[in-house]
């Protein structure tokens, strides 16, 4: 961990800032001195024991800006002494992971010295957003300087102040060599090659190299489906048969490239510690609140939330509201057939280049219409889901996740589910999917990657001018850089990125024995999405802290569901598709009933290859297995050493 | 544990036996000698500090019987110590249960006095033969007495002389008082009352708790279903919408009662601590054999068994077997249908009271039948799972429940789908139900209880008779009573109960639409079925070691199949009945898309019930979340008080 940059510490060493704790402009003296204290306090003392000190004001002219800025670092030894109270595992020397423990150092793969460059620096972070959130009131009834704070003894103090507003935000800060050298091996060349996982893990963690470890696998499974595809465009095939043949092997790749990829997420989860490390256990959420009451399993007084009231508000007011929300979304969809049906009626009375171009308009508006809805929606959502006030951040995520799902999934496909099976117009479902997964890809790359960095890109030009005109053309200085840092948007986790990941899957999916260029076009769109990605977690968001993830989550089952209900509509397509339908002249019902007898054993078979497939891959298992074998033979050992001390001391 | 029996140690004192240890006639004095002080030897020399004597021979003449029988018994102390070695939980004074240890002892909610009484009987028996099990080979190379019988360090010298035959058997013996007690408050009076699992879990162990409070569950669960299906018998309604509600309420009971069901097993589990409590490490099956390798686990030299080898027994020997099974099966089920048209030919041509019970017959032939065959079968499968040389014992079950679980349900049902959706005969589907059902519950009772009993109380007739020339009226003593005990018949687990349950469920739930009478008469079977068994477990068998276990396993998974099946099936049925068929006169289609909507939507509300109710009730994931974070928050002051220390030691 060589920084360019450091600070004087108040002991009159240098240390290295890691963290930057914002607190509010008004904030009491009296508060801001007995955090500090706090956070620099020894451990027995109930402190955290890191290093913190304000940031100096910059060099130019005083402005009007918070003062209330501060830089924590922390030593090595308490960083290592951190990562072991975190239980972080790392590699031993036998190739195992093992939690780390300071006493066996020694035995760890990459641990030379006195430990330098054994932590990464997104986990030294980690540890000090865990040492900050774990400091706990002892004997303060109240904040200092605000006799109407209550604390509650055992609960986090920061926690506390941050939902009061006292502190206002805490983020890591960037390390501008490590960033360099980062970026120009992630995306500032455009050359075929795998994502530097280990280097983004190390610079942001697990969290986010799993996504880019997703968003390429995901990808490159693609490919053969697209490579598939493209003849398919290219000589105009309409024959079903052929659209058959394509729709089981992409039902047959869905199922396969699912089950792969959480041996291959396993794999590398093992690689990077998180698989087998236990979670933590959970605080309540910073916006929690409730009248005071006693926890059941701590068994200490603090805020509870009568569980009966969040449920009358989820089924009473947030049921019903996504309910609407649903119902105008297919209110709006009938307006964009209207549209559609009154622009084709143009077209036919008058047709012409120019109207040949109207028959695109009502599609892309819909378009537009759909992700400002998505968007719209998802603000909504958010607000209800907070106001519904959860414990805890897990059971928060799960219910956002639920609202925002359902609403998306109709809200992107019922028009397309209309056309292929109300209608049953497999023309118009092949241009309207078409129009859809373009202009919902562009639209996505624009709001969420450019657009951003073009108002970063006008704030930090003001800050560089400003500067330049008081040091020249050198390098921004801390000072500058934390402030600029501050002001950048919040990176609100992983979510939207697997959701835009999500719905391009049904789009391939669900209907792909109708229109096979999908695949084609979602590699396409992944390959300029890997860089857009890359850029905004570089440069458009304030850094984030590492979130450890052992796989992804809400998403693997997200993304199963997608492909069973893929499996109902390909054999409705195919049941539906003229050709097969000449296969049984005579009785429809003969060709139902083959139709459901195929989709059940393609069902049956899913689960089965799911059920066979081992989610973790054989070495894996049993290096895990030689871990809990070793700690078995281990406290059997410890337990005969007791039992012979006992008898020799009885002697 | 107050037992009426005990025998003299060598050092003087008396203890109780709890296990009976043959070893084979011709064993060498040697190799007994070094058994019997590796049983008694210290625990830090690597013995298991047990206490053992042989059998004494009977006061009668000497007859030609093995005299190689031991008892092997243990002191409180070593018991429990064993307790905390195995980490069995119980209740501590707090209400939860927490994992067994010698220095809280009295801290835990039964422990008075010395532990009299703290440990079950089965508890006791267990840790006896865990004891055993562990005991493991240091420097021996091979067994003394026999030089070519090989002794691999850190292995289970029992297993090895199990599988040798050195060791004839091990098993524990019944306490009669305690067997008093339990079978007069369990079978021997015919009242209306809950069973009582705490007493047969005290004296039998877990497992089978677990099996008869399922067992008495599913029949509570039955009694609704059974008493809504009366009516249809008394009344012989015929109705198809008054079937359509049954099997709909049918369709839904038996969702909710399966997720039902892990919610209390859950429960139980949680009260016998074996929810909690982690899996010991798997040793090798005693039947397991191979080349010496390294165990990739362990590190250690041990017999290894190439994978490929047993994938090839298995695709190349074992499913073609099962699939000829199944062909057989299928063969001997068209059989059935030409006696059964031969029958009604002969009824027909001179319908007479003799030629209507003629008509029962074929039915009731096959029936028996396919009771032998599965009978049959299941020597073979257990024959190939044991050539197919799996190493584990969970991983032999799993593929002998597998083969049994296919071959059953295809023997059993194959002929009910027949005619079902072949014939399309509802009237015969509904006789041909009903016969197998009570035919094969006949059978099952006579094959699993009474016939075993009568073996059993024959042979004991003649020891009392030899007996009571001697000693007159007097109770046996123990000796008789050990060899008596030797000769039953070993209970071979659950595996047969849960698989008669299965089918039961099978014949509830599949065809539930055409018969609703299925409830009542497995309601009835299940009532004399408690019994039965109860009584089997008390006379007819040896006592089995008792088997910690805090689910009902694969059954949990195979139930649950069976309900998903039982959608397919039910729905067919409806569709095919000609009172829904009257509802779409114009299109069949209409009919069957009708029919395949509501399939899909029972489907997607069963698997959203399952994934809605929780399997863990609310309060015992409370007390779970107490014991974690309490173990965390006892690590985190164990960590600073180190960290005190250091600091201290450092100034």
């Amino acid at each position: 961990m060589q920084h360019g940059l450091s600070v004087l510490g108040n002991d009159g060493t240098s240390f290295v800032p890691l963290v930057v704790l914002e607190l509010a402009e008004n904030t009491e003296d009296k508060t801001i001195a007995w955090l500090l204290s706090k956070i620099r306090d020894k451990q027995q003392h109930g402190g955290a024991e890191l290093l913190v000190e304000q940031l100096p004001s910059g060099e130019q002219e005083k402005r009007k800006e918070n003062p209330n800025l501060f830089l924590v670092g922390s030593t090595w030894q308490r960083l290592l002494n951190g990562a072991e109270d975190l239980g972080l595992f790392k590699e031993f020397h036998d190739g195992t992971m093992r939690g780390f423990t300071y006493a066996n150092r020694d035995s760890f793969k990459e641990f030379h010295g006195d430990g330098d460059g054994f932590l990464s620096i997104a986990e030294c972070q980690y540890i000090i957003k865990h040492e900050l959130d774990t400091l706990r009131a002892k004997d303060e009834a109240h904040v200092p300087g605000y006799p109407k704070l209550k604390l509650y003894p055992g609960k986090s103090i920061i926690r506390r102040l941050q939902s009061k507003g006292i502190i206002v935000q805490y983020f890591p800060i960037h390390d501008k060599d490590e960033l360099k050298r980062l970026s120009s091996n992630w995306y500032k060349r455009v050359k075929l090659s795998f994502q530097p996982l280990e280097n983004i893990r190390y610079y942001f963690g697990e969290g986010l190299a799993l996504y880019f470890g997703f968003l390429e696998y995901f990808t490159l499974a693609l490919v053969p489906m697209a490579l598939i595809g493209i003849p398919y465009y290219l000589f105009d095939w309409e024959d079903y048969d052929k659209y058959v043949l394509f729709a089981v092997l992409n039902l047959i790749w869905s199922t396969v490239f699912l089950e792969v990829w959480k041996r291959h997420s396993a794999r590398l989860a093992y690689g990077w510690g998180t698989l087998s490390r236990k979670k933590a256990f959970e605080e309540p959420r910073p916006g929690f609140h409730g009248v005071l009451g006693l926890n059941p399993v701590t068994g200490r007084e603090e805020p509870t939330y009568s569980n009966t009231k969040r449920q009358l508000r989820i089924y009473l007011v947030s049921l019903p509201f996504v309910l609407l929300c649903l119902y105008i979304s297919l209110h709006v969809m009938m307006i964009y057939f209207g549209m559609e049906s009154l622009a084709l009626s143009i077209y036919n009375e008058d047709p012409s280049f120019l109207t040949s171009l109207l028959l695109f308009i009502p599609s892309i508006i819909y378009a537009v219409v759909i992700e400002l809805m998505n968007l719209l929606y998802r603000y909504a959502a958010e607000f209800l889901t907070n106001w519904e006030n959860h414990r805890l951040e897990s059971s928060f995520q799960n219910h956002l996740v639920l609202k925002v799902l359902v609403f998306n999934f109709i809200n992107c496909f019922a028009s397309l589910f209309y056309i292929a099976f109300v209608m049953q117009d497999m023309a118009l479902l092949r241009h309207s999917l078409a129009t859809l997964l373009i202009t919902s890809q562009i639209l996505n790359q624009v709001m969420e990657a450019f657009l951003p960095y073009w108002l970063q890109r006008r704030r930090n030009k003001k800050v560089h001018k400003r500067v330049r005109r008081v040091m020249g053309e050198q390098e921004l200085p801390m000072v500058e850089q934390v402030r600029l840092e501050r002001d950048m948007n919040t990176y609100l986790g992983t979510f939207d990125d697997y959701l835009e990941q999500f719905l391009l899957f049904g789009y391939v999916s669900l209907f792909s024995c109708v229109y096979p260029l999908a695949a084609v076009l979602v590699v396409l769109n992944n390959i300029t999405e890997v860089y857009s990605d890359a850029f905004k977690m570089c440069h458009v968001f304030k850094r984030p802290f590492s979130e450890p993830a052992s796989d992804i989550g809400v998403w693997q089952l997200a993304f199963e569901t997608m492909s069973i209900i893929a499996v109902f509509t390909n054999c409705a397509l195919i049941g539906l598709s003229p050709q097969v339908q000449d296969y049984f002249p005579e009785a429809d019902t003969q060709l139902i009933l083959t139709v459901v007898a195929v989709e059940h054993v393609l069902l049956a078979f899913k689960f089965i290859l799911a059920f066979i497939i081992p989610d973790i891959p054989k070495d894996i298992q049993i290096k895990l297995a030689k871990l809990e074998f070793e700690s078995v033979e281990a406290l059997k050992k410890k337990k005969m050493l007791e039992a012979a001390e006992i008898s020799k001391t009885k002697k």
